[in-house]
């Protein structure tokens, strides 16, 4: 099941950047939920290209198709299947990689794993491939809204530049998607000064989950932290995860970082609202790091599938930046994994 | 499946601190592998409690009995079972957190999940859980052998001393299991003098999988390191995981981050040995972050399980810091993995 | 994963009777696989209505499209995905029993699981299901036809006629899809009349699957013959399953039972092919029963959604046999059932 | 996962008929269920040999351990383990079968699969095995109890004898255990009938699962007949399964197999309860066809190892028919099924 993600909520994607379609089912919606399509579609829109300046030009319309599993406007139980229709591509803007390896992409590994590749866009190691997991994670947030749960995320950081004061309701009224008004700016001058080289910059994305009732996750493998973990690392150009305090904790003492608990909750969260792999009511908080994007204008060495030296220069226009399109993915998958756990917990007593 | 992680290689746990025994069963060993069985009481010897002065002088003989899956010394195919006896214990040492929740620890989260808790020594959420995954760990590392992989951990950070130097044959010579021979005493220091004030310490673990051959991860949801990313999170106390360049992509631009590739292989690993969630061939490079014990000596603010608030003192004897112990228990899970990504891979081409 | 089959040939389906769309997405094929689309289509037709005199007139050109998985005319290794779109329906047909529970039917179960259902055509409990899974079988005979496994089935049984005598090459020249060219018409005949009277028959199907290798099949729970039971029996109308001598066993003895074991290999096939769960080297037996079309024409006792009696005249045409179109759903099962367990097998030894 | 069966209700088990002992986990069962011991026995011991003259002299004492998930008499939700020790076995006495495979049994097929065997009493393929189910299966039932759910089994047919009259109460105060009064002393005879030539004998078992509320089962794969019918065979000389009507249907018509619908309910039960794979409410019915004993004394054509030609006379005292000792393993793979479906269902809706 290499293509599945989640136990009860199940989400299988398929399709490549280049070919008809991408899509993807969700198994384990509980029937009786509304569907609003309007809902998905806006979350596909926060991901889609051609958003601002500081993304790739590339123009896909991404339009949700609801192949199954509604009904008179609820989900039936049944698999829910959501189709995106690729655009015509111009497959032959990849010709020059056909052949030769891009540095920081997949395009060695799928060779070496499968013997060949489809090579158009990067195929299923392409970033389009997330566009699936926004339409799942969509219907996931309808079903954890039902339970007062939300899920947000932000920029938290772009090159050498940190947000230092979260303004939640400004994060979709800047193309960083950041949170601080103050560095907005900032921000966006580390991804144009990278842009301007033919070159890329990396960054940080920080998520909340808000509402979550204690008790969610499994004490040993599937502890809701781990799920997470795996969740955000399965997004292509994730390097890093932390929960709460993070790699913070390395240098802090057991009575700093233990969170004192009081009859009215927890005094602070530097757990991040997991303890032993279970949520303790608090607001789960985690934080990504992710990688320059690996598609540079600059010339790079590389060699070809038979082994030969070549300098590389990729054409055709990238985001010179992935965090800005990877929060609303990181939402997603945050969704996908809690929904999973609400329905697991069902199960958890008699 | 909560209690069970791998696909393929699949290995399932069970087991309290306190109650009669733990144990793991592996579904997947493939048939005919010489099971060395003082090599998996070697490792499980890594791992139990009183190795040293840094240690909690907690004993236990973690004698491993071999229950099935293996006929005149090899694996048959079948489920191999072990089992660990725990000594007799002292339950009537836990009398005072049998009503009372241990700030960082899963008493709380564990109640409000199941409804009640085994609260002897954390039941479950004990630590003690993963000394059935180093003994799958250490299969999963006899399987890797035959394949000429290796995997080696060790304690890169104690508090504020940083491991600088990496000579792997020092791990085991040293209590902290740092590879820096010159800052191993500076490493110690700093769990002692948290010991010393009743307190506990922080610190990472980094990790290496070394001769994984190019092509191991699925490309989506099960990528290398995205399950890397699960197995660690998985560990009690671990609160942040990087590969490769980790956290460090941040601050960098592509030119900088992405490996070039030559006809001698890839120049440099910011990678960290994997690219679009599939092994290069090159080494894979880890980090985890590891909290501070929550369990110490001071005094501390918590609730009952009726919500009354008290001061908290934990008695009995605890590591004042989890790295040293963590090592081994990071390294059984990194096998895990790559085992069952090895036995995956069989399928991915005709 | 409730419309998951399969392990490592996986297989996910959705979609509804009288929805949009119904589609399968195959997860774990593996690369280099030569995709014939066109034998795709020719199983689809061999199940589509209206294709005799004794199935349904109801239309469906059932057009296979590929949605992903493929490049260069052969699988990729990632997910393969095909879509049939639903033509345009009546659902108008279907008014009379929005409100009322067909016997027979999965409409008064579907309302009691989901407190509502798709009404139009039986949604998700329709036959036409099957036809995703037949695209998907036909995938997997593709890569059993590269280990030269072969799959075939035909109808055994027809009321009270019974085949007598197997002829391979007869099943796709009669619209009973029998092996018995003498008994063909006789089949036919027990159709006819049932259909005459508004009413309906039963029958069996048998099944061969022949060149599967020594050692397909896991030993304990997913022995290959529980995977072939579980298989059938999810085809809608199956109320029997049998592997080799099945229910003739109950009179035997171990002396009549046991196939003798020669060096030039079995001397009977009593066990169908299969010992212990799994396969001996011999062609896997197995066979259905099948139960008669519910949907009839005669008028029936049944009750309303709110409970109240009714009499029930079902409108519309419908096969008055299943048996006819169960026959390439059959195959199509064992066909994945011994894809994902050829792909198993690669894990059984070291 | 070839050894684990059920989704949510999870179960693995391991061991061999020689080996140091069997043993099973459980995964998900709810906190809080009082888990009943004695109960667990008495369920091990309608299953263990040496019962009756009518089954193997064999003595195993099959004294179960509970490992773990219990606290106070209650499950806690963590992984429930058992344990049985295998007495002091006799493993010379399979020393004429290390070289030979024995005819209907497993040995040439572990051979094929895994290249070697454990051959001591079939190792893995034992019948033995399934008293880790039977352990499990009482779990199940302390669950289904919970929700007012029974499942019972008996001996339906030895030979060429047929019960009947069901006279429940009486099933287990006969050694065949047959609910038929009546004909219980026939059904012996052909037991013993064949057992004083030195050969065995097939049969059927008869089930009911009483009190399933309607909604259980998934409406597609994993419907609950398909469940069934997996779960049923995987029971080791299982060869025929049917749900309600069974083979029957196939001379039926549909206005004689549909059950009417009323608004006092199903005025009839051909469906056995289940509709469209989902329960309806009614009683759920099955029937297995079980075969004769594959180790009779007579002397049976096999090979060895190496291929030659032997006349086998297995040595050893053996059920002359597995029927008796069935009958609880049924009802444990149908309590299985049943508890993780009722627990599947807590998700079916919002």
């Amino acid at each position: 099941m290499n293509n599945t993600f989640g136990t009860l909520f199940s989400v299988t994607t398929f399709g490549e950047s280049h070919g008809p379609a991408l899509g993807v089912v969700i198994d384990g919606v509980p029937a009786g939920l509304t569907l609003d399509i309007p809902f998905i579609q806006s979350e596909l829109d926060r991901r889609k290209p051609g958003q601002s300046s500081l993304t790739t030009a590339r123009k896909e319309s991404d339009t949700v198709e609801v192949l199954s599993g509604v009904f008179d406007g609820r989900t039936t139980g049944t698999p829910l299947a959501m189709l995106l229709r690729n655009a015509d591509q111009h497959s032959s803007d990849y010709s020059n990689v056909a052949e030769t390896f891009r540095p920081g992409h997949a395009d060695f590994t799928f060779d070496k794993k499968y013997g060949f590749r489809d090579y158009r866009g990067g195929g299923r190691s392409s970033g389009r491939e997330t566009a699936a997991r926004v339409a799942a994670g969509a219907v996931a947030k309808l079903l954890l809204a039902a339970s007062g749960i939300t899920v947000r995320a932000c920029a938290s950081q772009i090159g050498n530049v940190h947000a230092e004061e979260y303004d939640w309701s400004f994060v979709e009224q800047n193309p960083v998607r950041t949170a601080d008004r103050a560095r907005a700016e900032a921000m966006a001058g580390e991804i144009r000064a990278a842009a301007g080289r033919g070159d890329s910059v990396g960054g940080a994305v920080y998520g909340e989950i808000l509402g979550v009732p204690a008790g969610l996750g499994e004490p040993v493998f599937d502890k809701m932290d781990a799920l997470l973990a795996h969740a955000m690392f399965s997004i292509g150009g994730v390097k890093g995860f932390e929960l709460g305090e993070g790699f913070g904790v390395c240098t802090l003492h057991g009575s700093e970082n233990n969170d004192p608990i009081t009859p009215e909750g927890f005094a602070s969260n530097h757990a991040g609202g997991i303890l032993g792999g279970i949520s303790n009511g608090g607001t789960v908080t985690f934080r990504l790091a992710v990688k320059p994007t690996p598609s540079i204008a600059l010339p790079q060495k590389t060699v070809t599938n038979g082994g030969e030296a070549r300098e590389l220069v990729i054409r055709g226009r990238h985001d010179p930046c992935l965090v800005p399109r990877i929060v609303p993915v990181a939402e997603a998958m945050a969704a996908l994994v809690t929904a999973d756990l609400l329905l697991r917990a069902r199960s958890s007593r008699l």
